[in-house]
């Protein structure tokens, strides 16, 4: 079977050369042939190796009889949506690391590879070369997923690893991520969650098992945290994530969430360090399973895009299971519903009544320490609760102005 | 489709439990219904809620065209392998969670299935409800595989945690692991790792493309550690675990080994705690894929037993790529072959000389130490060479007489 790439931009030009360098191997994966055929892109690629195989008209891919599955590594959601849609009409299946695309037109583009019984497939779109979306509607296929915590943004993770591990402030940890290329000029996308947000949005869905849009998911970034926090948080013996959050309530809904929280160094995900991902999916009958590596990078997130066209070209029909239902609204839990526990950090007026007022208020509570504190510093971690309760009751306390208050998770 | 289920043990009456109660589920992820519809056990099973299904011949499963797929959870070689290859031959696709079956018996079994376009799967023999069988030949579809380090025997591990964070002896560990229900009254099989090897002799066959049998593999358990090597390890920042190890080597032959290993606690795998398993999976595009959870257990098993089903039933035909080639020999390297470190514990006749002995028979070496050492015991990593040429130094040392050496992962 034939392939056409379109975008050779980094993922792109990762999976161009697995295509060209691992013919052999490929072939003998799926039991056929597989080749490059056409690479789709507006610039000028004529010096490359596989430049032969540049075409800047899509119509030449959309009617080629030979080419079966369609990769689409342009990223953003225009034209790469359109390009998408014109495939799969096609009757060509389509492969995409694009998570914004499936996280806003997953419904579409879902009912167009139906329609057309050819495949859908996204495994790059999160957590790069970490199989976690075939493990979800696959692997664990025997199972009601119930939800999933995950590091699934490789630049904020880098960012607190640095703050924590090394003390560096958010600004020069930021600075010497985008000197190292893992975070972007302009980083609002990484640093204010909005990537995290929107694989958060794709993982919720197949959780639910309906399209949850990512403006549903309440984001916060990491950009708050500051020194202080990461100290205090060391004395809890705990690790400060970017944690992206699903979780299947009693009620049927689902909580979903990215933010940062304090999570307790015992844990695997505690563990992970650097521009690493990993994801702790839960089901029924499984428990939890916790996949951890590359979250992005060139080779890894092209590994991804490779394996979904090989399954693409052994089924050669709609993969059925690979499926969640279009948009609904009202699935998802309301904002401060979902229980938890808080860390809070603070200004009081007068410390012994500001701390007999915080034990009064939380059924439980633990003091934190750091060294050279400012004399009226205080930090604490509540007991569990609902969130907007807990949030209530931290601003009922008369004595204490709240400047910091992070999620534990 | 209608399943089958042969062996109503702990796995088989988790997969049993789970076709049962989740009928609507799995009917709805493969397009059309599942249903249970005969057990095959020699026991009198007639009062469980799913007694009537119950069968004790064989012959009325393979002769009945409903059964498309059969699950085979009895465990051991015979009787077991004959009635699964009955199985496939009679045009039904077999999915078993039967370690040491696929591990002595899969040439066959992968023949017939060929033979009879049927799927012969096994996600479930290998660190039970960790996907990491289909995450190999699947997910990993786009790499040449290179190998993996695991964790792949719970008891051993719980035994080892307890040794070394809680000071307990060997024997003491093994008792409690017996109390818990994780260790066997004969815990040969676990202790001494032949259970490992087994495992490490499946997914070791994967990253060959070609089977390897477990009496291949040098495999060596955990019942001379000490808790004087557990204080050392402390001391070298590192844990002692059951490591179950493939790798591919220059020359296109594999090392492969089931031994004893320090393992740097800065290292994922060396977090992984008492009954869990995990892998580290290397492939030449993704780098490194972690992989941890419930490595044994009645429903984290079942879970992967019914997730095979699943795709037995979606696809309907031999999964070609799901497979390794029939045994050849002469494709592993040597014993002792392998570049390593070693650690070695033992006691000297004259303190001085033999320090100064090992550091000159040693490019690099780091002595450990421990509280209430005799005076007469030294122990050190040595740096990393061909393991035999370091055993054979260690044997070397005139005035120190070597009482443990263990491997440095």
């Amino acid at each position: 079977m034939k392939v056409a790439v379109m975008g050779c931009g980094t993922v792109g030009s990762g999976a161009v050369e697995i295509l060209e360098s691992k013919g052999e191997l490929l072939s003998a994966r799926c039991g056929e042939p597989v080749e490059l055929k056409y690479i789709l892109d507006i610039r000028d690629l004529s010096s490359r190796p596989y430049g032969k195989k540049v075409v800047k008209d899509i119509d030449l891919i959309l009617e080629d009889p030979e080419v079966g599955v369609v990769v689409e590594t342009m990223g953003g959601i225009e034209p790469a949506f359109t390009f998408c849609m014109k495939c799969l009409n096609a009757g060509k299946s389509v492969v995409t690391s694009n998570k914004e695309m499936v996280a806003v037109k997953a419904d579409d583009l879902f009912e167009a590879a139906r329609a057309n019984n050819v495949s859908f497939a996204f495994e790059a779109a999160v957590c790069g070369g970490i199989p976690v979306i075939r493990t979800m509607f696959t692997d664990l296929g025997a199972n009601r997923l119930t939800g999933f915590d995950g590091i699934m943004n490789g630049t904020t993770n880098f960012i607190l690893t640095k703050m924590i591990k090394e003390k560096m402030s958010f600004d020069s940890a930021l600075k010497l991520a985008q000197e190292l290329g893992y975070a972007e000029k302009d980083p609002t996308a990484d640093v204010e969650g909005l990537d995290a947000c929107r694989k958060t949005a794709i993982l919720a869905s197949i959780v639910l098992g309906t399209h949850v849009r990512p403006e549903e998911i309440p984001t916060e970034g990491i950009s708050r945290i500051t020194l202080e926090d990461a100290s205090y948080a060391s004395d809890a013996g705990a690790e400060i994530k970017l944690i992206c959050k699903a979780e299947k309530l009693p009620d049927g809904k689902v909580y979903a969430a990215v933010s940062p929280a304090f999570v307790s160094r015992n844990t695997m995900i505690a563990n992970v360090s650097g521009v690493n991902n990993a994801v702790a999916l839960r089901g029924d009958s499984v428990g939890e399973v916790f996949l951890y590596g590359p979250g992005a990078g060139k080779e890894a997130t092209a590994s991804a895009v490779i394996s979904d066209v090989l399954e693409c070209i052994r089924l050669k029909k709609n993969q059925e299971h690979y499926y969640f239902a279009p948009h609904r609204d009202g699935l998802l839990c309301g904002k401060g519903e979902n229980i938890t526990s808080l860390y809070v950090r603070g200004y009081a007026k007068h410390m012994e009544t500001a701390a007999r007022e915080i034990r009064e208020t939380f059924e439980s509570v633990r003091f934190l320490s750091r060294d050279n504190s400012p004399a009226n510093e205080l930090a604490f971690i509540t007991g569990k609760g609902r969130e907007k309760d807990l949030y209530e009751a931290v601003a009922g306390i008369r004595d204490f102005a709240s400047a910091s208050v992070i999620r534990v998770l």
